[in-house]
Formats: C-alpha cells, sequence, structure tokens
C-alpha cells in the first residue's frame, strides 16, 4: 500500500528528519504535523518538512501516524486521536522504552492495539527541534520493532516499509529484550553523563573545571546535552532495567575505584585492556548480534 | 634561545606531533627520537617525525629534551639521562600527572631539578603511537607548566616558546591544582568509560549489547580506547585525588539512581536541566577560568 497521508506529532529531530526522509522516497506523500510549539510548527512548514498543521484530533484517517514525544506523553496523544481512527490507519512510535508504550496503547486503544507498532529508531543527536532535523539521519541506522502479539501482519508491513524508505534497517524484538538492551547500552551512559556534568556544575569551582575540559570530556559528556523532557520520561519508563544496569555500573567502577586505591597496577591494566579490546572489536564490527546465538 | 637540537624519547601521538609541530615553525631544527618500540621508531624516521635515532643516554646535551612516556616511566629516563645532561639542556614532559612527575625529577636530578619544567599539553586522541601523530594537534589547544619553585625562569620561558611555536596557548598553575583539575575532567571520566566498556564485555549478551550500541555510545566511551599503559600510570600516580572524584561521583550517580527507582520525576528533570544547562555553557565560551576569581 502507498504511503498517501501520513502525520507527524511531535515535528522535532526524530519526527521532522522522519518526515524528510520520507518525502524524499515518495515526493507525493502529504505530510500532517502536531506539535505543541506553534513556533516549531511555522518553522517546519518554512523548512519544507510538513504541508500542513493539524490537531492530533483531526489526523485519524492518515496512511500512518508517527508519535515523536517523550514516551510519557504518548498515553494522552491517543486518548486524542483514538476517538477519530480510521480502520485502515497505523500508528507507530519513535519512543525509547517499549514495554511502557504497548502499556500505553493498550490502555487506550483497546481492541485495536493491532493498529500500534512500537518502533525505536537508533539514531539521535543531543540537538533537539525541527531545525536539528535532517533527511539522511536514518541512513544505515537500524529501526528496532516490537510488535506484541496483537499487532496486524499488515501494520507491520506499513510501518517497515516507512522505515526503509528512510534509508533504514528495521528489526524485530521483544519489546522486553529492547528495553534491556538499550537500558545498558543508551539509557546508563545518558544518566552517567547527566550526572557527571551536574555534579562539576554545582561546585565552587566549576569555572575551572570547565576551562580545562577537553574533547575527552566533550565527546564523554555529549549526551548529557539531550533533552531532559524525553530522558527524564525514558528513565521513569524503564526504571527496572536501567536501575538494575546503575546498580551492576556502580559495583563495577566501585571496584576499579577501590583497585586504585589498593594500588593494584595489574588488575587496573586488566580492566583497562579488556575494554579497549572490546571497544576496538565493535568498531571494526567484530561484535554482530547476527552471529550472536545468545541474541 | 633557539631551538637547534631536541629530543624526544617516546615518539608516539605526543611526542611525534610535538616534532612535527616544532619542526613547521622551526625548520632547521634537528630531532633526536627516543623510544623502546624500534618499529615505531623506524616508522618515525620514514614519516619525517624524526632526524635520527637514539639512545637515552646520549641525548643530554641537546637544547630540549621533551618525555613523552606514560608517568611512571619518567624516573628510570631521568636516570639514564641525569648523568650526560648538559648545564643548558631544559628536560619538559608531557606527562597527565604533574606533583608525581616533579617528584621523580627532584629525586633522580637533585640540586639540578631547576632545568626540569613539568609540562602537560591538553590534547589527546584515543589513538596512540607514531601513525596517529599529526602537526596541528596543539593548534589552539592549552598547554600547562606547573613549575615547582626551583625551575629556572630561562628554562620555562624556553618550553613555553617551544609550545608556543606548536600552537598551542601555555598556561601555568602549582601542580597540585592542575593534579586536581585533571582528576576531575579528565581522569575520572576516562575510568568511567573504562568501567562501562569492561562491564558490557564480560557480559554472555555482550555481543547483543554492542550490536544495538550507537552514536551515543560511540562518543561516551571513546576514551576507553586509549592506552592502557598510559592509563594505569595517570590512575596510580593521582590516585587520591582521582578516588576523592570517584567518591563524589559516585555519591552523585547513586542519588539519581535512587531518584529513579523512587520515580521522583521533578528531581531527574532539575538535574538533567542543570547538566545540559551547564554543557551548553561550557560550549558557547561561558564558563571561562581567567573571569573566575574562584580559580
Amino acid at each position: 500500500m502507498a504511503l498517501n497521508k501520513v502525520a507527524v506529532v511531535g515535528v522535532g529531530l526524530i519526527g521532522g528528519s522522519f518526515a524528510l526522509a520520507l518525502r524524499r522516497a515518495h515526493p507525493d506523500v502529504r505530510v500532517l504535523g502536531v506539535d505543541r510549539d506553534a513556533g516549531n510548527l511555522d518553522e517546519a512548514i518554512r523548512r519544507g518538512v510538513i504541508d500542513e498543521v493539524a490537531d492530533a484530533n483531526a489526523i485519524g484517517d492518515v496512511d500512518l501516524i508517527l508519535l515523536a514525544v517523550p514516551v510519557r506523553q504518548m498515553r494522552a496523544l491517543l486518548e486524542v486521536i483514538a476517538p477519530n481512527l480510521g480502520e485502515q490507519t497505523v500508528i507507530t512510535d519513535a519512543g525509547s522504552t517499549k514495554q511502557s508504550v504497548i502499556a500505553q496503547a493498550r490502555a487506550v486503544l483497546g481492541g485495536r492495539v493491532g493498529q500500534f507498532v512500537p518502533g525505536h529508531p537508533i539514531a539521535g543527536r543531543e540537538h533537539s527541534g525541527v531545525a536539528a532535523a535532517a533527511s539522511e539521519l536514518f541512513e544505515g541506522k537500524n529501526v528496532v520493532l516490537t510488535p506484541p502479539v496483537e499487532c496486524a501482519p499488515a501494520a507491520v508491513e506499513r510501518v517497515r516499509s516507512a522505515w526503509r524508505a528512510c534509508g533504514a534497517n528495521v528489526l524485530e524484538m521483544p519489546a522486553e529484550t529492547h528495553d534491556a538492551v538499550f537500558a545498558a547500552v543508551s539509557h546508563l551512559p545518558h544518566m552517567l553523563a547527566f550526572a557527571l556534568v551536574d555534579e562539576f556544575a554545582a561546585r565552587p569551582n566549576a569555572k575551572s573545571l570547565f576551562s580545562f575540559a577537553a574533547s575527552g570530556f566533550r565527546d564523554f559528556t555529549r549526551i548529557a546535552s539531550s533533552s531532559p523532557d524525553m530522558w527524564r520520561d525514558i528513565a521513569l519508563d524503564n526504571r527496572e532495567a536501567l536501575v538494575e544496569e546503575f546498580d551492576r555500573y556502580l559495583a563495577h567502577a566501585e571496584s576499579l575505584r577501590d583497585a586504585i586505591a589498593a594500588g593494584d597496577a595489574a588488575g587496573i591494566e586488566k580492566l583497562m585492556s579488556q575494554a579497549r579490546e572490546a571497544r576496538n572489536q565493535w568498531l571494526a564490527g567484530q561484535l554482530d548480534y547476527f552471529n550472536d546465538e545468545a541474541a
């Protein structure tokens, strides 16, 4: 089925990039934009990201709705959209937690939850807003779909083909696996970076510290410039997996701290060498999920 | 005084880049290279980084010696260099800890420690070896000198002008301040990144984790590809300040973990917003040491 009309709710980095990428593949697609920030919508029109501004209660008849808003806003939006939801309309989302989004969709859509396909494009930047949107954002990136059993296969296929048209690789996994994996490789690092910058910022000598922070610090903390709205919601919605990751990490960091305090040169070097080796293997593409039986 | 002859001990990223940068400013300078890796020296000659391979005991008569080796190797090198050290020769180093290097220099050089000018170029990359060296590495970067009271002003001036010729800004501060500041903004983040990658690498599902790690993880862990030799030494030599930073950080990270576990939305958002605001101010150049009375 062709995508003739699409609605993007939350016309920011992700929603805006999706619109731009889809438009490039399907020049005739008509994109409606929903956003609570009128200035952002004006800019989205001016930049040719969307064709038309719409209200959430008036987008139920499009072919595909993408919800690209903080994960704790999904429920309220679905409640506005649902009463006018067309039978052929498919809804997907771009949230970084999946079990909580599925729970919200089930609660609101009930028997029509088969029209909802939970998704997560693994492509972010620390900048937000439509000004940061780019048609190439998803090229070669992974998009993870976590369709629950109720999901209509045709609905999954529509979402899959939309993301493919944006240049992404589309994968499927259970929502629980998704949330556990991303708690580790994405949510935890964001929390650690936020905590580091905040800890420095509160000190009386913050300026002296920041003045000597260099490229290592800049890259380590890049994700601490991410949207607090978005990440607060992720932390809360994936809290169980995230707290587990926190505890594993803090225990391991503490053991490195203890090795340093004890002057354990061999132990410190072993940990560092293992880390470097693993990271370099990862960069070389040698840590590949699809060759991993345990995955 | 002109720099006619310079020796670089440890012809890696930092030593090699120093040689290349100096050569660009002073085309007639002659650069001797000392390294325990013969292959690295061959490559340094082939790349035009050094003019000549030398032994550490035969470089005492040059104008300037740069020790660019892991900080726990300084003492043994100074012991080899010292017996043949010329009266006009100045030694400097590029180590990331300064109190420990000064202690080593005092122990070996005794009454001649005034010829030693401790320094730290704030420019690194996660790659090591002469192949990573680049003449522009220090352009616009800070080099911190931490001359102790014994230091001869002319010796400090010679080191300062060499780094200026490399395009760097040269600053001075007490070694203790240096070690405290860099424990926070550099040494701690390195340890945190090493610990994160190592913790993931040891898991049975490491491959699934790494397969979904994206650009946020890549940047957060870039410094975990740094040299274990170098960073083990830094951790040990700056352990007092580093352990203090660890304890402050782990307590703050733990408080964020607790806020998440407790579902404290406002607390989480406050911490994230403060972090983002501070980082953005830093990127905008608004956290400037030289305007900071507390510095």
